[in-house]
């Protein structure tokens, strides 16, 4: 073991708010030690509770979170945000757009707040968002908060990390609320009808337990829908409340252990998945490479079906060191 | 070559729509023939116009889809329409939600409409888009739509796949308009502000337009606003003309076949990184097996880290023949 990675471990452990940020950095980079750093920190890790945020843009969530956040400061619980932000696929670097709103919490040690970007389709965006969580899980945050921005695949499978998911809507949000509402119904453990004051909220409640009524989950728990009007801070105690039963409710029966253990089912998939990627893929597709192939492609000279099928071929052969 | 599958080939090409329907179909479960199937189909396709349109929840994209494919009917042109579905992560099955809207083109054989469902993370869904695209191109559509649903790395992936990108917003949206056309400003080769009956459209215009100010893109195209009312069908045909004038610009240049260069890069990377995992990852990794290893982890049995190192180890391990 590096001992300045043991020091480093130490202080991270201690609430070092400079050592925790220096940590998510190496993690994000995936530097030298960062494999050795996660390594340590997951024996710390497992203590905090780990609550995931989404629903469509403008439903509000920022503002929920950093309400919400408020909210466990008052309990003198401590909080880590991570909020996920939308990327250009060009720049690769973060919006960071509306994280000025967090800024209330500045100068409060008791909430550190982390924007991550949504990197290319090679990056492994929640596996990354995993670990981020852990780090601050070790270091000691009584709660960790996963907010995302949009209800993609990449959304839910971000989501599906927490112990806890929270589904937020909005009234009067169209024509495509159905549809949205449909695609993440079964992933939410609360939801929560955020800008409730706004005309529609009996609405969206009525169509929600609508669905509710039409099919019951696996583990009959039924999800509370609470209302908020996050820029106010009305309905944030509810919801606070709401996720204390939740957890009750995990930890009564095996259901919390079942669920941590089906998200790792996914999570090493991914890591896997990530890991060879890296190592395999990467090492036989050389920028120079890719760009002859996807040339003779793109000038229809070759079909991509067969070319993949040699490259992979080439792969799995390898010559006898005898 | 099995003769069958050339048969299947001529039946696609001939435009019948039952031999199509079924070819997507072996292609979205990987059946197979299919890989057969497209090896033979690559040589007839390149001949369609892609085009990719996204936006956020409620920004109306079924109707100006819809719309935009009776525009180009009118001009006696086929069109195949890919409608991408969230999907419920446990159920797997597609949500149809608001596809019932398409079937105004019911009995247009000029129409072909197919919706596909967001799979498991491990699915492959541009990929399988993109495959899904290449034999509607094969079959002879002129003008392929791709539709998702959601602003996610996931949907920026599949418009990516287009030659043409539309990315559709409509006045407000809410606070966090800003971020998600930051997000994806990039990729827009033409705006559309749809619901511009609506309070707020010029509003949104000109936020376009100040963005547009800070920035040039590298290939010194301006995307174009063009404001719509997809259920009255204004402005409609002013996108197709702005469609036109985009593809003019592309075959004027070599911007063109640089784009679909760019394409075939980020494709077969994902290509090949599909198959890798189905190959090798599948294989190592039975579902028995990551049962047993998520369970570990999610009791702090095993860190995770150190096992992937592990089983990785083990894959590029082979005994020698000899």
């Amino acid at each position: 073991m590096n001992s300045s990675i043991g020091i480093w471990v130490e202080e991270i452990r201690s609430g070092n708010v400079r050592a925790l940020s220096r940590a998510i950095t190496a993690v994000e980079n995936r530097t030298a030690d960062s494999h050795e750093l996660l390594r340590l920190l997951f024996a710390h890790s497992g203590r905090s509770r780990v609550v995931g945020l989404t629903g469509s843009p403008g439903a509000g969530k920022s503002t929920l979170v950093d309400a919400l956040a408020g909210q466990y400061r008052k309990r003198e619980q401590t909080v880590g945000i991570i909020a996920i932000d939308p990327t250009s696929p060009f720049t690769g670097g973060a919006i960071l757009g509306d994280r000025i709103r967090m800024q209330s919490h500045t100068g409060d040690a008791g909430t550190f707040i982390r924007s991550m970007a949504t990197r290319g389709a090679l990056g492994g965006l929640s596996s990354t968002t995993a670990d981020v969580a852990m780090v601050m899980d070790a270091s000691g945050r009584d709660l960790v908060l996963i907010e995302t921005v949009g209800v993609g695949q990449d959304e839910v499978d971000i989501v599906r990390l927490a112990d806890i998911t929270i589904v937020i809507l909005v009234p009067g949000m169209g024509d495509d609320v159905q549809s949205i509402k449909a695609g993440i119904m079964e992933i939410a453990d609360i939801f929560v009808i955020n800008k409730a004051d706004r005309e529609g909220a009996e609405r969206v409640e009525r169509e929600i337990k609508a669905m509710q009524s039409l099919s019951m989950r696996h583990d009959n728990w039924v999800p509370p829908v609470v209302k908020t009007v996050a820029y106010t801070g009305a309905g944030v105690p509810e919801l606070a409340t709401a996720i204390d039963d939740y957890e009750t409710f995990l930890d009564s029966s095996e259901l919390g252990r079942q669920r941590r253990i089906a998200n790792w089912r996914n999570r090493l998939r991914e890591m896997l998945r990530d890991e060879v990627l890296r190592r395999i893929v990467e090492g036989a597709f050389s920028e120079e490479a890719v760009g002859v192939y996807a040339a003779q492609v793109a000038g229809h000279e070759r079909d991509p079906y067969s070319l993949i099928e040699e490259i992979v071929g080439k792969l799995g052969r390898q010559e006898p060191q005898c």
